[in-house]
Parts: C-alpha cells; sequence; structure tokens
C-alpha cells in the first residue's frame, strides 16, 4: 500500500512526463492522477499512473504514463454482463513502450520481466509502440506492456473502463487502490 | 471541390499545426489526413482537418485540426438504428476554440460567423477552451466551432463515427469529401 506522500510524487512525476510530452493538464487533473500498484507495493518496477479524460457507458479515453522501464502487468478485459468485454487501442505519444500480446512469442524480446514475479508473465508477442505508433487490442485477450529507457505516454481509446472486473495473471494483484496514511 | 493540389496543401498546414503541438502521425498518417471543405468550396473560412486514429463498431479517436478562425458548422448526430446517436468529447490539445452547443445564448460571443452563412447558425452558447480544457456534447445535439487565432488541435474521444448520417444546419453542406482533379 502507498502511502499518501507517495502517491503525491508519483504524481509529480507523471506531470513531469506528460509536461515532456507537451499533455497539457489542468490543475485539478494534476491532483487526480490515478496511482496504480496493483498492490504489489513496489510501483517504481510494476506500476502505472493513469489520467481518465472520460468514461462514459460507451466509450473511455485515457492519457497512460510510465516511468523507464516500468511495467503494467498482464490482465484482460473479460466479457461483463452484456459488454463483450474492453477493446482499447493503445497509441504511443511521447518515449517508447514494449507491448506483449499473444501470438508468436518475440525472441529475442527487449522488456525484462520485473524480477519476483516471472511467472506472472505468459505472453510474449512483442509490438513496439513509438510515438505515432498505434495497436488496437481485441477483448479478453492478455496483453502487458512496459516502457523503454525514458518512460512513454500511451494514450488509450476504448470502449467503456470496468477496471475492477479486470483479470490479472498474477492472483496477488489487488486492481483498486488503496492508500494509507503516511502514520500506516 | 478541391483539387488535389489544394488537398495537399491543407493537409501540408495540418501537418505543421499538429507538430506545433508535438503530435506525432507517422509518414502515412500524414499522406491520409481528411480535408473536409464540406462542399462549400470555402475551405480557408469552413472547414477542418482531419485525423482518425480509429473507428471500430464500438469507439473513435481523432485529432481534429483548424487554421486559425476556421469554423466546422453547425451539425448533430442522429440516432442511426440501434446507435443512439454518436456521443463526443472535445478536449483541446493546442490552441484555442470556440464551442458552441444548445443552451442560452452567450453575449457578446467570440467567434465570428461565416460570412454569407449567417443563417446556417442557430446554437450560440458558447464553451471556451483552451489547452487541457474538455467538454462532452450528447447525441443528437446541435453544436458547431470555430478555432481562435492560433488555430487549433482538438482531440475527440466518441462512441462511433457514422459521418454519412450527420445533419448539418446548412442544406448546401456535403459531408463527405469530393476531390477534383487538378484539370477539373
Amino acid at each position: 500500500m502507498m502511502t499518501r506522500t507517495q502517491v503525491t510524487a508519483a504524481q509529480a512525476r507523471a506531470a513531469t512526463i506528460l509536461s515532456a510530452g507537451s499533455v497539457v493538464l489542468t490543475t485539478n487533473e494534476q491532483t487526480q492522477i490515478e496511482i496504480a500498484d496493483f498492490g504489489l507495493g513496489e510501483f517504481e518496477r510494476t506500476g502505472l499512473a493513469i489520467v481518465v479524460y472520460v468514461n462514459t457507458d460507451r466509450y473511455c479515453a485515457k492519457e497512460l504514463v510510465l516511468t523507464p522501464q516500468q511495467t503494467c502487468p498482464e490482465h484482460r478485459h473479460p466479457p461483463v454482463g452484456a459488454d463483450r468485454g474492453k477493446e482499447e487501442t493503445f497509441r504511443c505519444r511521447w518515449g517508447q513502450v514494449w507491448l506483449y500480446v499473444e501470438g508468436e512469442p518475440t525472441a529475442p524480446m527487449q522488456a525484462r520481466l520485473p524480477a519476483g514475479s516471472e511467472e506472472a508473465y505468459t505472453v510474449f508477442h512483442q509490438i513496439t509502440l513509438i510515438p505515432g505508433a498505434q495497436y488496437t487490442i481485441p477483448p479478453n485477450t492478455k496483453h502487458w506492456f512496459q516502457a523503454g529507457p525514458q518512460g512513454a505516454i500511451v494514450s488509450e481509446f476504448s470502449s467503456t473502463s470496468r477496471d475492477e472486473y479486470d483479470v490479472f495473471t498474477d492472483q496477488r494483484i489487488r486492481r483498486l487502490p488503496e492508500v494509507a496514511g503516511d502514520a500506516d
């Protein structure tokens, strides 16, 4: 669990990366950047920052911000009721990201698996995203991604986000953030 | 109808504005920028450039690029079959845009109505969008927008786009582009 101080520092770092990529946020948006550590307690290694621009019952748009070599862990978006599962398009805006999806494993792959969590990664077909490149991930298919040496900004365009239903390969993961008081 | 030479020049101008806003396109995307003059033959005054990143049966994302004082004319997105009409979120990335929607007219308003087309504008509730500001337009409601003195880049996040069903207030408008050979 991250402390409020740690969350605030992570938000500031994400804001700096967004600024490097000329992505403008309002002051209010900066204070509301979501810091996802997935409950693993190793945000620098496994986590990402998220700016949700809009999430209606029809579509969603976000910026995903990663620090250098930071990894968003493997997951899929399953069907939920009448929704056949979130479909999402990742478009790299700044930096570089290696996206891994189901398919023929790429060898050698560029990303390094997060130490201690190697077993939680099972798909290794590599898509390299540099600014201007994009890729659309079908519903209910496994994927994960890791930023390159500068970090990355990725615009995510998608159907409705229902993060609480995401299925992670790593059973230890808790998707929804828990923030501790600094005294905890 | 615009000639191929005029379209290419308009694409180059849009690419320059996108570059000023640090929005990176691939070379292929630059050649496919849609130049919409709405059949009015006055692109500098009434028109816009569009980069479609993705348009699936669930969601759509575009960049809209306007030159200084350029106007996207008043229209609405009606229901189409089971679709209750396109819902869209405009987020200003660079420059400035005045968006007009249904509601209490703003006086004085900042935009100037395109000369000769004044009767084709009927909604005047003004939303000023600067970088970081955004606004969501409900389905089937009239709206139009005009760029400020620098031009503008607006990210559009939406449900599926079906441009051919858009309903414009100006009956002269043809939404889908027609391009003439340079000899025409």
